[in-house]
């Protein structure tokens, strides 16, 4: 770790890409008193960038994130302009390899040596695309979760160039700022958590498809039952609850069994075809009524941020 | 509906077997009213039951599901007793066929005969438990989840034998007492919720087995990321937001090809074996520290009470 610059030395971070994600990033340094140097290469992107930003302090101040003093935004017409003189690097570009792999050789040069650079990718394996680039023993994946300003979540994946210091240099800084980074061991599709949400996706179009209930009270089937102690603790954790006294050795010789019996008939991966894309949609815009998306986006940050404020009023100090 | 009692006359229901589920239906139903005839087979069960119903009604006022005047508490010595005089009953005999199909023929003659049952089995078929009792057409599955008198998900699965008007007033009986009640339209091993739990805990399990992750962080993989949105909305209109303004349909454009690559290498069924078991318990026993599994059941209870009363404060008229 002593090749990398001390935590309190991090002065600006530059945010690569500030579509949904880049600009809840930006949110997020700027609440911890970060300067932010942002660029994006859509049209029309800084006043969205500076809406999304206005909108998500506040929220930050609400979850109790926010520091002090903001740090500021800065807006900039290159990749390179942006890195330059960075000290941490969020990466947030379209989710295709071709465009990454093009950002990252165009700001390969204009890095600063100690830089640490994280890519917000959701499930490309970073190995495949930092060939030739300079800054890779560098690089890691840092995958948060929308919206990346609320939730606590980032998944931390080394490409097989990483230098494991860098990669617990990211893990470090990330926790420093108040997230929740994890380990994820292994380089696989989806890391790990987007392949958790991938089954439990899977067999709620499966659901769809068999029409065992419908899109509503499949919907309800989570958010009204099991959901709610998805907020509270991992899906390890419930099981060992499910065992009662007994624990996880109990819930294993009792659960263990049936759970396999169910498994054997949850054989099957759903296929977007025209019927099953009709009744979701059909079952979302019944479900939705006269919301907008920018509705229940409101709705669920709103709820986000008492829920978050919530689990931190009540953490027991361990 | 006509042919059965109206929700304001349901004075008396019967809870059989007062284990977890059980005494946690009872203490719901005491705190929405109704008087509660209950029955356990095992020995102490009137002390656990009294105990459990202390600890749980100060939580349902908090909550503000309790209404002003609770009901009483009978507890019998036999389920012929229990279910005489019933308007509903709830059974949560033990989780194995054969000692549900007793119970059911013990009961039958004494049941009223516009009585309404519901069975809180979470996953067997409630057509293969029922052939030969004069009561099936009145029998349906309710299947909460634990625990049940905090979170408001009930499934309700008609058998092939099933009155539908016995299962409408099921249902509605459900949400006059603020449960949120949900169809499941077939007969299948786990209803809906329970396999789209399954289908998470294969991939929690397979995250394990494949050391993709710690135990810790597998939990964390989804309390601190994904499932803080699941207590918010359920997994299709997540989903339906992952498509930014474009909704339901983008999403499935954008996401339904990589989901579909990522669900290509998830196929396989974890076994629980000793090596599997091992690094479960040794995972889960890190993460408990010194905390008993009382002190996590009171965690999850203390923040699930304050979650559902955010989320009450926060319902939009609909």
């Amino acid at each position: 770790m002593a090749a990398y610059k001390a935590y309190d030395a991090v002065r600006r971070i530059a945010v690569l890409g500030c579509g949904t994600i880049g600009a809840s990033w930006a949110a997020y340094f700027l609440a911890r008193g970060y300067d932010v140097a942002a660029w994006d290469p859509a049209d029309g992107w800084r006043d969205r960038l500076q809406a999304f930003v206005d909108n998500a302090l506040p929220q930050l101040r609400a979850v109790g994130t926010a520091v002090d003093r903001e740090g500021r935004l800065e807006m900039l017409d290159t990749p390179e302009a942006a890195v330059a003189g960075a000290d941490f690097v969020q990466e947030n570009a379209t989710e295709r390899a071709p465009i990454k792999i093009d950002l990252y050789r165009r700001i390969d040069a204009a890095l600063a040596p100690d830089a640490i650079l994280a890519t917000s990718t959701s499930g490309l394996i970073l190995s495949e695309m930092v060939e030739g680039i300079a800054a890779a023993p560098r690089f890691v994946v840092g995958h948060p979760f929308n919206p990346p300003h609320l939730i606590p979540l980032v998944e931390i994946v080394s490409s097989k160039v990483t230098d494991p210091a860098a990669a617990d240099w990211a893990f470090g800084f990330y926790a420093h700022i108040g997230k929740h980074p994890i380990v994820v061991k292994k380089e696989v599709k989806g890391h790990l958590a987007n392949r958790l949400q991938a089954a439990l996706w899977r067999e709620a179009f499966n659901a769809v498809a068999d029409d065992l209930a419908s899109v509503e009270d499949i919907n309800a089937a989570i958010a009204q039952g099991p959901g709610l102690r998805y907020a509270l603790m991992g899906p390890h954790m419930i099981f060992n609850l499910t065992g009662g006294k007994g624990g996880i050795r109990a819930a294993i010789e009792q659960f263990g069994p049936p759970m396999a019996s169910w498994w054997a008939t949850m054989q099957k991966t759903p296929e977007f075809d025209d019927d099953l894309k009709a009744r979701l949609i059909e079952g979302i815009e019944r479900e939705m009524g006269d919301r907008t998306i920018e509705d229940l986006e409101n709705e669920r940050d709103t709820r986000l941020v008492l829920l978050l404020k919530m689990l931190r009023e009540t953490e027991t100090a361990r």
